[in-house]
This record gives structure tokens, C-alpha cells and sequence, in this order.
């Protein structure tokens, strides 16, 4: 590997801090910003900052948002009463993508991982719980990724949730075993939901 | 494609904007980012504004450089009297790889591209024949990449340089036609290097 000045190899560091960049991309897009003016890339700083300060979680679902409520929860027309439980926002808008869910969210923040050392006390649980129990909710769709972790956290999920007398269900066997939701197609993801399990 | 809230769109139009970067890759940057902690997204957006800032340009040869003068052309050891001419600091560091080279650089900053409309008065051609009319240079190495434009833009330097009394070479055709020497192997750089031929 090849050393590069202190700033530069900083910039690289930085790159290859973000998931999926490796050392040859991070390189790239250093050099992208060296090669930048010093206007574009004070805007480019600039609009970074102020970008990541805009954003915050939804108070309700834990999704991504830009207020105290995700325009989901904000939205009137979403029906309250069917909950569907995702690992990170970026499953969410997975599922949103399939524009045929009409319900809401829930935003676990990962799943339980015992090789990771992530324990049900690292989750957005006792939110959802609390959600189940003041009422209105029917079912909650557990849409955790169909990996070991993610069958994990959704038969711990349900074993909570149905004493709660909810009912409880899973995507079906539709999305890829091993696979990240975010990667599924919207036809896949379709019938996914179509398919959906009692657990 | 899926419309995200507007920060997180304004985080994936940002990284859109770097070199090699597709929008499946900037929407998992932009996810990086959102993921990170307040701490961590300051620290990461504090490192890129600090790291950029600290970055010049060398004063002799145009590299990228911390100070005045980059590493190169502060060493005394570089022997002053070959000069090798590259479109742009990527190329420089990758000629830098091979650790044969032992002469300085100098960096044009892109090439004649007819095409792009840019001329040889966009490109760092005066300050290279000062540096050689200031006398104590034997030669010009000239690696442009193996493209049309380098291929143009070194036909032109040869005819600027010869009646200067400079010897004017050109990396042999190692390097893979219309490849890019950031791209190049060690190897065939060296092979490069080695069997340059007068211009």
C-alpha cells in the first residue's frame, strides 16, 4: 500500500469509515475531493454538516426523520392498528418501496446477536411493547432479514407479542434465505408480504 | 427509485458527486453516516473539512503537498535533472509506487483535449518550460496516459522541448492502450519505464 501525505491518507481513513468503500474506492473519492475547488468542496463539507444535522429519529417508530414524527407516523392515512417491525430504516424504505404496505413502522435498531454481544436491551422492544399495549394494534408483521439473527430476534419478538393477544406474523419465505432486505426486488418483497406467516 | 426525506437525499446527492460513485453506493454512504453517532459523524465531517484544508499544491511541481513544497521536491536526494511529466497527482503517486524513479515531477493538470475544449494554456505547460530553460534538466520523461489526449498532449510538449536541447522521452508502450495509469501495475510501470523511447 502506498502512503500518502497525512491529509490525504485522513481523507482516505474517512472514506473507508463508510460501509462497503475499501481502500482502492476511498482512495478515488479522496482524490475526488482534492480535485474539487475550494468552493465545491466547502459545499460539499457544507452540505454534509448541515444534512446530518437535519436528520433525526421518529419519536414513535425510530424511523429515520426530519421532525419529531417520520412522514409515515405523521401521515393520517397510514393504518395505525398493523405494525411492521424492521430491523434499520434502510429495510423500512425497502418495504416502502413495494408501495402496498398501507400500515406503520417499527424500527428495532438491529436484532439480537449473541455473537455481536447485542441483547434485547440493545432494541427499540419495550418501545414497540408499549405501542402493542395502548391499544388499536391487530397484528404486528415481524419483517426482521430472514438470517439467523434476524429468525432469532422474530421468534423472541413473538413469544412477547402474543401474550399481548396481537397477532403476530412473518414475511414469507419469499425474501432470499441469507439475504438483506434492502438488496430484495419490490416483486419479491410483494409477495413476501402477500405470503405472511402466523408465527 | 425510491425518494428519501430530504436531508438523507441531499447526504446521497453529496456522495454522488465523488468519482466512481453510483446511487446504490451513495444511498449506503449516506446510511453510513446516518448511522454514525453525533460523535462520530463530527469527527468524520471535522477530519474531511481539516484534511482539506491542510491540502496545496507544490509550488515547484504542482503534486498535492502539505506545505510549499511537496515531499518530492523537498528531498535532496530526487535528482533535479529528469523530470517526469504527469497529468495529474494519481499518476504521480502511482509512478512513485514503482520506487525506481529517482528524478522530480512535474503535474500538467489534465491534458490538450480538443474534445473537452481544453487547451495548452489550461494545463501547467509554462512553468515546465521554465523549469527547463532555467537550465540543469537532461530530460523530459513524458507519461501522459496511453489515450489520445495524452497520446496529443505529448506529441505537443516534445515539440515545445526539443528546441530547448532537452531530451524528450515517453514511457514505452507497457502500459495498456487507453488504460489509465493510476490503474497500472508496478510491474508494467517499471517495463514502462525502462524501455522509454526518445519522442
Amino acid at each position: 500500500m502506498a502512503d500518502y501525505i497525512e491529509p490525504l491518507e485522513l481523507l482516505v481513513e474517512q472514506f473507508r469509515r463508510l460501509p462497503g468503500v475499501g481502500r482502492k474506492s476511498a482512495v478515488r473519492m479522496a482524490f475526488g475531493v482534492v480535485e474539487m475547488s475550494q468552493e465545491e468542496a466547502e459545499a460539499f463539507i457544507g452540505t454534509l454538516t448541515e444534512a446530518r444535522a437535519r436528520l433525526q429519529t421518529c419519536t414513535v417508530c425510530g424511523n429515520i426523520s426530519e421532525g419529531a414524527l417520520c412522514p409515515i407516523c405523521a401521515d393520517p392515512r397510514r393504518d395505525t392498528s398493523v405494525i411492521c417491525v424492521v430491523e434499520d430504516a434502510k429495510a423500512l424504505l425497502a418495504m416502502e418501496r413495494v408501495k402496498d404496505f398501507r400500515g406503520v413502522y417499527h424500527v428495532l435498531g438491529g436484532t439480537i446477536s449473541p455473537i455481536h454481544g447485542r441483547g434485547p436491551d440493545d432494541l427499540a422492544i419495550a418501545s414497540l411493547l408499549e405501542r402493542v399495549k395502548a391499544g388499536g394494534v391487530s397484528e404486528v408483521i415481524v419483517a426482521t432479514n430472514p438470517t439467523l439473527d434476524g429468525e432469532t430476534t422474530a421468534l423472541y419478538l413473538s413469544r412477547l407479542l402474543k401474550p399481548l393477544g396481537v397477532r403476530t406474523t412473518r414475511l414469507a419465505y419469499g425474501i432470499p434465505v441469507g439475504g438483506d432486505l434492502d438488496y430484495a426486488d419490490e416483486m419479491t418483497l410483494l409477495r413476501a408480504m402477500d405470503g405472511r406467516k402466523e408465527l
